[in-house]
């Protein structure tokens, strides 16, 4: 990768800012864990692994800015810290998996130095990267291996690098079903509203040399009737108890396109993606956007002044329509029977 | 209606400028059919029933500008330009045949004035005109007689008056429902890449005071998921022997959806748009469009420079996803059993 989504530096978090690709790659540096939130709310930073673990960082620049003396009060600092970053953005699992794990193992810490509680934040923030970059590798080589040797793949948002802090999670098995040689060709689905499939899919794919196709998302359907899709694989941001994905607006209609046309329908998540707590898809909060990334998506209003829309951020995939789940651990079978 | 979508008048042809929409609301006077073929081509005129009529009036304009003397020599001239006004665009059955009509009326007259032989051009296109006003009446009555009494409806693209010189094919539906005193709502999807829902269907629907909801094209399965959809009624650019079903790309999917979730899918279209000569969808050509129209959507470019995009313009909904057909001379059964 020419590009890494996001990373902490000097005791500060910088991160790709992804509004502005592909025309732009800029950096932005953070301190303040009060701007981090609207960044992740502006989707400056997105995709639930990227999310979690710049919660996790989010969460180290709290503890390092928080001015309590003692380690006891900066506990009660941290866990109303961690409240205002797990409400960034409802739907995600990663953002709360993250603050907790952080919370979790400061809550571990014996001593009484307020300087070695803080860099266990930054530390643990270090970490959740690097198994972020691990996970991603694994889904991949697992993915990959369940691919045919030459194979059209749609893809559905952005599910890649520019998701994680490694080389993604859908567009992982892309990444190394091509280094295993493998004859790969991807289709985009654009991803209205926010366009992530035209402005952060084709633009990673095309930097690592992976041939890609653009279409708009109504055009998925008609592309596999011309047989030109040989499977599907798109990331998640909560996977429930019995398997219901919470993924991009979008990815529900073309699970529905697949099983129609005999397709795979493939979700490659982490482990952290799977939600143990939640039974199924009906029970996930879905975060509702502003109109007007609809209405002036493109920078020019596209529609009447007063137009009412309706604008769900994601939708639930039952696990009946999903072929099988890539992990970091493994391939688990999913519901869909044929 | 408050605006009127193409007319002839003192020997020109207006129309109304659908590329501007809802910015402005503009119509532009056309002297030279040959600058109608262009205006076909982007858009400023579409829609099949009235791209036909639009046809039918550059056929009089050209006959009206030729220079030939006698009527013989016109004939010839006409079967020219008849030929390069139905190659403007390739998928409506509508140009082809609106040209053919006017064709055929003049090969009856049987006189040698010049001046009566270009006045049949200009009846004929009234005519054609009249008709087509009569038929969306029609056609929306039938519609609307088969829509319970509280109805959500999904449309796709605009198959309204601005497709019409009428009071359109899908939305003279909704209009007639409304007239007839029904509760009716309307979802509309947007319809990348040209955004015929939100800049047209939204604009004229609100414009004559329907209730309106945008979503994108990708929110349509998850809206059907949640029950809001009774029932989805889109047009159709042309229509097979088998009643497979031509219509704006995207609508293949949607009719998916609509049969996964048990919504019903009607086709409205007046017996011009059904071809007779065509035995299914799969002989229809399908025009591509131009890239630009998905990676410069609205001026801002959001895709990288030097990306793929497929871009067929339409797509072939099979008679077996289809409910009914409401047609100007009734209702016409659909190939879905449930």
């Amino acid at each position: 990768m020419n590009f890494q989504t996001l990373y902490a530096k000097d005791k500060k978090l910088v991160l790709l800012d992804q509004t502005v690709l592909p025309d732009k790659l800029a950096y932005n540096e953070y301190t303040d864990y009060r701007d981090v939130i609207p960044a992740i709310q502006r989707l400056e930073v997105r995709g639930a692994p990227a999310i979690g673990i710049a919660a996790a960082y989010a969460m180290a620049l709290g503890v390092q800015a928080a001015t309590d003396t003692g380690v006891d009060q900066l506990r009660q600092t941290m866990i109303e810290i961690g409240k205002e970053i797990k409400d960034a953005r409802p739907t995600a699992v990663n953002l709360a998996w993250a603050v907790d794990r952080v919370l979790e193992v400061a809550a571990g810490y014996n001593g009484d130095s307020a300087d070695e509680y803080r860099q266990i934040f930054w530390n643990e923030g270090d970490a959740i990267l690097k198994e972020d970059q691990e996970m991603c590798e694994a889904m991949g080589r697992y993915g990959a291996e369940q691919l045919p040797d030459k194979c059209t793949i749609l893809t559905h948002c952005n599910a890649g690098a520019l998701a994680t802090g490694g080389i993604g999670t859908a567009l992982a098995v892309i990444y190394k079903a091509v280094e295993m040689g493998k004859d790969i060709k991807v289709f985009a689905d654009e991803t209205r509203p926010l366009l992530q499939g035209a402005r952060l899919t084709c633009w990673e794919l095309m930097e690592n040399g992976v041939d890609v196709t653009l279409i708009t998302d109504n055009m998925a359907g008609y592309t596999m009737s011309l047989g030109k899709i040989d499977a599907v694989v798109t990331g998640a941001d909560r996977i429930t108890k019995n398997g219901d994905v919470a993924n991009k607006i979008g990815t529900y209609s073309v699970a529905v396109l697949a099983q129609k046309h005999g397709i795979p329908f493939y979700v490659a998540a982490p482990e952290s993606t799977f939600d143990k707590f939640i039974e199924s898809g009906k029970d996930i909060p879905i975060e509702q956007r502003a109109p007007e990334e609809v209405t002036e998506g493109f920078g020019r209003r596209t529609a009447p002044n007063g137009t009412k829309v309706f604008s769900p951020a994601f939708d639930i995939t039952p696990h009946e329509l999903v072929t099988a789940y890539f992990t970091d651990t493994g391939v688990r079978p999913g519901g869909r029977q044929a």
